[in-house]
């Protein structure tokens, strides 16, 4: 049985979501998704705002409750009859977000085990055959194929295969 | 460079002498790691003093201020200057020890980045060339050489290469 590894920031959840509703609450513009078109969110705030932003990731509650990406858990769901599901997190960055992933997990995504859930660093740890990830980065040095899953902040660049959405996803592994 | 995977309790960190400790301010006997040659604690405690046990591990703190294994510090920083390590344990069994974990971490092996400590479950997602750890089991997938680190529950096992110490994992790695 082949085997996916599957990020989860930006990519079944939407960390995206979460940065736009508290700069809105902390700096009353909402920023859309629009402008994040091939860009970070550290390019499109006001400088002076920056700090506040790299706070985020570090604050508890950050991780608590984020919505979840559109299909994912349908298309995960049906993928996991046929592959071997992982869920891989860049999660040691971010210490305050290891209960609240955790949490997440089980809430949305109950029919993955704990055993199969993975908080890394650096993602060429992970042996699998695939890696959904919205960061290309982390295909540098995996050993498997990487499948890009677009976020505003990658949309430039070059990688394929891509997925647009978890309907895609389902085109291109089901 | 080659990469090596090391398990954290009973390979670096000293969960047996917590469990012993915690059992003997409980119940007012010291268990001795003789009597736990070839056998978990469950045999060698009364049946019902089992269920606390279990308990034990799901406790806030019980991954606190582990005791270091005598030589890991030493072995492992030696061993990355002319290996790729990664610390591999899995934590997700036992979300109360999320952050103990890291902390510990940090605090004892401040040379290892958080980029490469990994909290995971089934060991099958490494991807190194050797694993050390006290559980064959996490052999069984693995995709590298798996190195038996010796703790009382695994003395009769059958594995082939064993190391029954830090300076054993010195004398096969460096």
């Amino acid at each position: 049985m082949k085997r996916i590894a599957i990020d989860m920031d930006e990519v079944i959840a939407d960390a995206n979501l979460r940065i736009i509703d508290w700069y809105e609450r902390d700096f009353r513009r909402r920023i859309t998704f629009e402008e994040l078109q091939g860009k970070s969110f550290m390019d499109v705030v006001l400088p002076e705002h920056r700090a506040k932003i790299r706070e985020y990731l570090h604050t508890d509650g950050f991780f608590k409750d984020m919505a979840v990406i559109e299909g994912s858990q349908e298309v995960v769901f049906e993928l996991s009859k046929k592959y071997e599901i992982f869920i891989t997190t860049a999660a040691m960055e971010f210490p305050t977000s290891f209960m609240h992933k955790y949490e997440w997990m089980k809430e949305h995504f109950p029919f993955i085990p704990w055993s199969h859930i993975v908080f890394c660093g650096d993602k060429s740890i992970i042996n699998a055959d695939y890696l959904i990830d919205d960061r290309s980065r982390h295909f540098r040095h995996f050993r498997g194929q990487g499948i890009l899953f677009t976020s505003p902040h990658n949309v430039l660049e070059d990688w394929n295969p891509r997925v647009n959405s978890w309907k895609e996803v389902a085109d291109l592994l089901l």
